[in-house]
């Protein structure tokens, strides 16, 4: 069973944790088998967090689990905070592969997403 | 002429805002003639700020702008901060047209933009 965690910054702002937990809801829906369940998580501010994220993973069966960092940036909540939460979650879940994918602001789809987004403008 | 003006946040981190120059060029790579121009430019703590990068966009001839929040959550910077920032830019270039497109955490791309990036786990 795989699961992939979905890693946020996480807000002061209810709205914007909402809106990611939507999106962990819109990403399951396009996933297409190759994940069982998305799971949503938060660095700070909001819960789950890293932590609590990947135990749900766990609960839910997870053998496998991708995190996915939801950043725009390659910054040190990218490149150190959540390895070093993520090199945690190894040493509780041995058992578990763990591994982090890229963070969307350095996808190869990013350029054509941000294109289509000034199409909506009005 | 048209421009796109990516709007970013803005970092401490001088690498983090030239990911974001170098994203406005990727951007400018698949624009396909929609637009003359793309421009970079940070609400805070970089250079150029809104109103340098609408300057830049008027200096190019620009008479028509789309703005594009590079934000992942519709907080207070993408729906107060950035239009406040926009209706001076307005004041000040009554002959060119600036719309706001869509912040990029609300695209309808995002999902499969996440998925992409968690096939890239390793």
């Amino acid at each position: 069973m795989k699961a992939l965690l979905l890693v946020a910054h996480g807000s002061r702002a209810a709205t914007a944790n909402d809106e990611i937990r939507r999106l962990a809801e819109r990403v399951a829906a396009v996933v297409d088998g190759d994940y069982d369940a998305v799971v949503p998580a938060f660095l700070e501010m909001a819960e789950p967090n890293i932590h609590q994220g990947i135990e749900r993973c766990a609960e839910l069966g997870a053998d496998a689990i991708v995190v996915v960092p939801y950043f725009l940036a390659g910054g040190r909540h990218v490149t150190r905070d959540i390895p070093a939460e993520i090199d945690c979650a190894r040493a509780g879940h041995p058992q578990i592969s763990i591994e982090i994918g890229g963070y969307v602001g350095a996808s190869d789809a990013m350029p054509e997403l941000v294109v289509a987004s000034a199409r909506g403008a009005a």
